[in-house]
């Protein structure tokens, strides 16, 4: 699906960039796992990740596709690359206990005379410990080249952000769906299924994909638990339920958070909820070109300190193309120590959030540094989504 | 969630079995990164995946968990663990450019006095070469113990097929309304966004949860990609659709695909049908306990020799508890040359599908092994779904 949305001209232009790199790493061919990157690099889309694949990168000429010989296909189909760039290993090394595809990759190298300076994403899920060994017993030892190429998407293009616009609309839509469909008493499951029709049937002629993450919707004491998912109880009175789901478009993402309460919500709640609303507008305000990464988050931390929380951990993350199990791209962070400065058209998952053992509070938006400051990507109402009782 | 689903003597017989098989293999202590194999272990669940985290099974004591600091209220939430052994690893180490969690866990191993014969997964998606290099570094070489406990999970308990079972309902219930909204015209999204929505709502009760794979649904010839998911493009005449789901209760798949097409289906494709449909009884039939995996295999690939189609790789392997990327159980495969004896109660996604550049026909049912043969997890009319035009 990526492909087709872009030209030519910016796959060339995010080669080179990548190419940029890998020559200032002394790095002369570049082997790429990370769905993310081989989409971003060649347009390459669909759910084969969970067996190796890779993209390769050598210094001059177009990249190589490699994979499963049943998905070869879908590589023709999705990338802008040649039938004669498009890599396989035999079928029946498929999960098998004592063959592997990285010996079939081996081969591929060496026949193309690419064995020198050989870099991996060697921190990254599907990039395992047993394709390092085989490759470091057919080469010897690898250059690390982890996040190499997810700090080259950093920038956004033009092209980009117009779908992480709609991926927000897709969001909105999404939070749009959960305000109107929470209800005293309903299995949260069943709001779940409601919120993620409407992400994928999607809005105003914009068509949903899955996101990289499930919706994370825990309720109550549940909610001080960070990645819990939903269940079948009903939604109760007096108590916060956490909402963080993203919508996605040609796998792009918007993630958002809201959290919702039936009742009246006591005092201390209604304390976090202020703090986290003041550390969106003044991290918004801070998130112009040249603001570190750190600076954006002591504005959150400040908030939430003169509201009398001590919190200094990390707070936001880039965000883009993705697939699972992450929407984030894994290069710098917002919080204390880095020192990464913003440029324009980067663009940001900012998660102000508190947590106590009884509740958690979380309002989260993502965006995109502009010289006005940050600019929401999905349009929501932010305060606590009160339902009366 | 799973934790409660059963007793604590199940865990104690998994963990059991799981002690066997170390000390089978000069194991002394075992850290298990594959979020399934933790979940079959202990009952943690949660979206925290996308970082490091284990369950670390050591030769005698209970097991303990490892993860990030704020994803411990979700492990004290959902598993047997006390809270004495959940141990976690410094929050700003996540997603670090110089630091690593693997670190810490080198450090809460060395402080439990677990530093010889230490086991790894090393070729599992949430294990990456990274992680391998710490411990290497911390302890020397280590034992490659990928697969170790998949291969305990092969045989189900009652409780689980009844878990099992409940997921096949699901199945069933995003099949039919699949059927039901298969339309001219309709785009693909809004039917997905039905099926999901299916499965996540549920059926009489049963509450679904998300499953490891996103729904793959390619139509014409799209179907020859194994593995793409879905567009907007309205569900056109004269070409069939392949729809592979899977409903998710509690963390267990029960997966099945079906063909759909718009109009006559020409003769090759009923030709395929019929070879599928064949394919599928003859291998029912086989699958009993003392049947070899090749033996069912052999069952599909006879069916589509007779009809004229040379094929022979993998078509089907185990199933049950899974996180994304994969609901396969990655040990055994029905394919030429596995000779591993089923036995009764193991359960199997079994895939005979036939492609060609212009179409793609697979017919997939889970199924539970059983002295009567292969008895299938999911009710569903098996034939293609026609819609007359």
């Amino acid at each position: 699906m990526p492909a087709n949305d872009f030209t030519q001209d910016e796959y060339a232009e995010r080669i080179a960039k990548t190419r940029a790199a890998m020559s200032a790493n002394d790095i002369e061919t570049l082997i790429v796992a990370d769905p993310s990157n081989m989409a971003w690099l060649t347009g390459y889309d669909g759910w084969s990740f969970y067996v190796p694949q890779a993209v390769v990168v050598p210094l001059s000429g177009d990249p190589f596709w490699w994979g499963r010989p049943q998905d070869k296909a879908g590589a023709a189909q999705t990338t802008w690359l040649q039938a004669s760039h498009l890599l396989d290993w035999p079928e029946e090394h498929v999960q098998h206990p004592d063959r592997h595809p990285y010996e079939a990759l081996a081969k591929h190298l060496r026949e193309r005379g690419l064995t020198r300076s050989i870099a991996v994403e060697k921190d990254n899920y599907y990039y395992s410990a047993k394709a390092h060994a085989i490759l470091e017993g057919a080469f010897g030892p690898l250059v690390d080249a982890t996040g190499l190429v997810n700090w080259q998407r950093a920038v956004k293009s033009q092209t980009e952000l117009t779908l992480m616009r709609k991926a927000g609309r897709l969001t909105a839509h999404m939070h749009a769906t959960l305000r109107e469909g929470f209800r005293e008493g309903r299995p949260k499951n069943e709001l779940v299924a409601e919120v993620q029709s409407a992400g994928i049937a999607g809005v105003d002629g914009i068509a949903g994909d899955y996101a990289a993450i499930a919706p994370i919707a825990p309720s109550g004491k549940e909610a001080s638990a960070a990645h819990i998912t939903w269940n079948d109880r009903p939604l109760g009175r007096n108590e916060a339920t956490y909402f963080e789901v993203s919508g996605c478009f040609h796998r792009y993402h918007a993630p958002a958070s809201r959290t919702l309460y039936m009742g009246d919500p006591p005092k201390d709640i209604r304390r976090a909820e202020d703090a986290v609303l003041r550390a969106i507008d003044d991290a918004f305000a801070a998130a112009k070109p040249g603001t570190t990464c750190e600076d954006v988050a002591s504005c959150v931390f400040e908030s939430f300190a003169r509201a009398g929380y001590e919190k200094a951990n990390r707070t936001g993350y880039p965000i883009g193309l993705s697939y699972p199990p992450d929407w984030g791209e894994r290069t710098m962070s917002l919080r204390p120590g880095d020192q990464t400065e913003l440029r324009e058209n980067m663009t940001f998952h900012l998660m102000p959030g508190l947590w106590t053992p009884d509740w958690g509070v979380a309002i989260t938006d993502s965006f995109v540094v502009t010289p006005d400051g940050g600019e929401p990507l999905a349009d929501i109402p932010r305060s606590i989504h009160v339902v009366p009782v």
